[in-house]
């Protein structure tokens, strides 16, 4: 398709949605996407920018001058444009800035470069449709259809005061169900939910999903209307937030895909194995401690890896669960009632896996007190290896740390370390060595 | 607030949202939570209903009478609708829908039932509204008015012929910024998506994602236009999907949370423990095979706990990003050319971490010899657990099984023993065992 056959491509390209053209142009080479993204027109390359993958936006960007950046960004909403600007390298901002010919565009991009981007402000776009209480439905209706040409998507009209404070909401529908004659003010629902602007996006995401909004105003300290924010933006920080959880489960330290280089691979994945690798030390070190067992019960150090994988498994379990359930909001009651529950739910696990070991113990080494000596052992190293994972979540959480990189090679490491000393020390106990 | 003072109750209740009182009778006990719900009227408390806590909704609902459920559910979208009646046991179902009394409403939850939950016609709902493509735009105005009443939020406006195929769709925005002469065909958007009634809901959701969309119509197998799903119900799908993913990587194999019961907990955790508690058998095992080793490197023995957890730690790492790629449908190029990648990945950072553990065990043993015969197999091992790791998870998925859980305990376990048997191999030709 690539020999130079500019107007039948256009036209072919034209006919696929943007989201559709970004994944052609995903795995294209750089050449031949920054070829295409020049001969689109912008208002449709602006959308296609939007929908690539971060990485390759970036050097897409590089190839194109101050100017072509600058008349991309006049096509996108704010909150698009502000994203695609900081993601630009410090030196070329001001300069793509100043060269958005839209004055009013310009100044609501600088208004949303100042947020951070973590925060309510940082998410919103300035594009929304507001009426003034005192209107009536009819003139309402005739400066909307001047509102909304700006807005791709309408969701709620918002009601403010002179002043600019928002005081309630209106539907498209219930204006256009509503008389002709009838005040804004009259109509309108005064239960509007809004957020502050500075609030996290991650209490944003839980407001929207708990009260089922697709979009909601921002407001300022004083109840000023800022912008709004929209229920796909909230997709992509659900998404994002899950994934992040989900690595960091894993051992994975920062935002990768499968397709990243393996140097970016290798620097997100070794912090967490070299953590496993002093873990396997630590282990080494209380093994050579107990070395003495050796000669008498080298059956012992033949059930260290059982020991290990049992603490490590129900550690992840038990923080698995508190995280998610932090992340949702619904861990209730006091640290040490969920203690005492995790100490019940391990003790009823860890007994009757027990049973199964001190079985397959007796029968093969025909050695009672050895196989009893294990098996309680391993009562023990999942009762602790449960309250651990279920302890280190809650207290991260506490001290405002993200509990979940309390799950995975954190959890699993640790709880090895543990586990091994906590069985050699019941075992020596027991056996009397 | 319990002292039997209803009205003040009442008044008190209904000035809270409805997801907030949901989140308040999921504190009460069953008796408490019951006579609220009978207190309140159905238009609050079907909302209320279907913002509960699933369990704490099926024991409500056994205290109430057909004819109340049926009176709440008549409140209902049909989505949600159907939703509850699919939660009632079998035996009051029927009694339940032929005791409402709209009998389109419950011809359309009748409809829904019929669809697999899992599929775009199990989540969607009978509520939209639809114009003929004959229709004026003033006409059309006129219309919605009516048909806009049953439905919370309009989104878009479908477009059909007069066989009710979907042919387009509009905009509430579209049509306020018209002409009230125009036709509906002229002025209505041709490129709509839709999806099928029978897809898989994650292929709805990633459609919807991916095209950013807020609303998608859902058609039969003729083009015939069925109904809608909402992004509000995509991203509980979402949800869901995530945090299966999640607990299954932590070795979770219901949907459980953090507030079930103990009983509930353990059947959801001890399948996992079970398969950890097989994986380190195994291992017994084969340490056990290579015992005549012991009276000379007890050493190697100590370090059996490092080598299981790299080979866990890898494993769980390369598998959790082919697990997500493949969820995020960015998996790209064949088998082989992500294993050779991984290879090399893991080739990186197995040297990176032999060479510590290499001096770790060269200074503290004064052994060469026997720190490199370590080091090299920690290598191999993290080579294999790395090309386990994404190669399990591809395959899976080629043979329609979810990936998912491949990652998690079944991974570690697998690499455990696999990890020490290479381990032990490799050591004893080199040392000469």
């Amino acid at each position: 398709i690539e020999q130079q056959d500019n107007k039948e491509l256009k036209i072919l390209l034209n006919e696929y949605h943007y989201a559709d053209v970004a994944e052609i142009l995903d795995e294209l080479n750089l050449d031949e996407a920054t070829y295409i993204i020049k001969l689109l027109d912008s208002e449709t390359t602006s959308d296609v920018l939007m929908e690539l993958d971060e990485d390759n936006r970036e050097k897409i960007l590089e190839n194109l001058s101050i100017k072509e950046i600058a008349e991309e960004i006049e096509e996108l909403d704010t909150d698009d444009a502000a994203d695609i600007i900081n993601e630009l390298p410090e030196d070329r901002r001001q300069a793509v800035i100043s060269n958005i010919e839209d004055e009013e565009h310009q100044a609501e991009i600088r208004e949303l470069l100042a947020y951070d981007e973590d925060t309510a402000g940082g998410l919103m776009a300035k594009e929304l449709v507001k009426v003034y209480e005192t209107w009536t439905v009819a003139g309402c209706l005739r400066r909307i259809r001047g509102q909304a040409k700006d807005v791709t998507r309408v969701h709620s009209i918002y009601v403010v005061t002179k002043e600019e404070k928002l005081i309630g909401r209106l539907s498209l529908k219930d204006l256009i169900t509503a008389k002709n004659e009838q005040k804004i003010a009259d109509i309108a629902k005064d239960n509007v939910d809004f957020v502050n602007v500075n609030d996290d996006v991650e209490d944003v995401a839980r407001v929207m999903s708990k009260y089922d909004l697709e979009a909601i105003p921002v407001v300022d300290d004083n109840q000023i209307l800022l912008g709004r924010i929209t229920i796909d933006d909230i997709v992509d920080v659900m998404k994002e937030e899950a994934e992040k959880d989900y690595q960091l489960a894993a051992g994975i330290s920062q935002d990768v895909e499968a397709d990243d280089s393996i140097w970016q691979l290798t620097r997100a994945r070794i912090p967490w194995l070299f953590l496993g690798l002093i873990g396997g030390v630590g282990a080494f070190l209380i093994m050579e401690g107990f070395h003495e067992a050796f000669s008498k019960y080298a059956i012992l150090f033949f059930f260290t890896p059982l020991i290990a994988a049992m603490a490590g498994n129900v550690g992840v379990q038990s923080s698995a669960i508190i995280v998610q359930g932090l992340a949702n909001d619904d861990i209730k009651g006091s640290i040490n009632s969920r203690l005492m529950k995790e100490m019940l739910l391990a003790a009823l696990n860890g007994i009757i896996l027990a049973i199964f070991l001190f079985l397959f113990v007796w029968v093969s080494q025909q050695d009672a007190k050895t196989a009893f000596a294990i098996s309680i052992s391993l009562v023990v190293v999942i009762i602790v290896a449960g309250l651990i994972g279920t302890f280190v979540p809650l207290f991260l959480d506490k001290r405002g740390i993200d509990p979940a990189i309390a799950t995975g090679p954190f959890i699993t490491t640790s709880n090895d370390i543990f586990g091994i000393l906590i069985y050699f020390t019941i075992a020596k106990l027991i056996l009397g060595i």
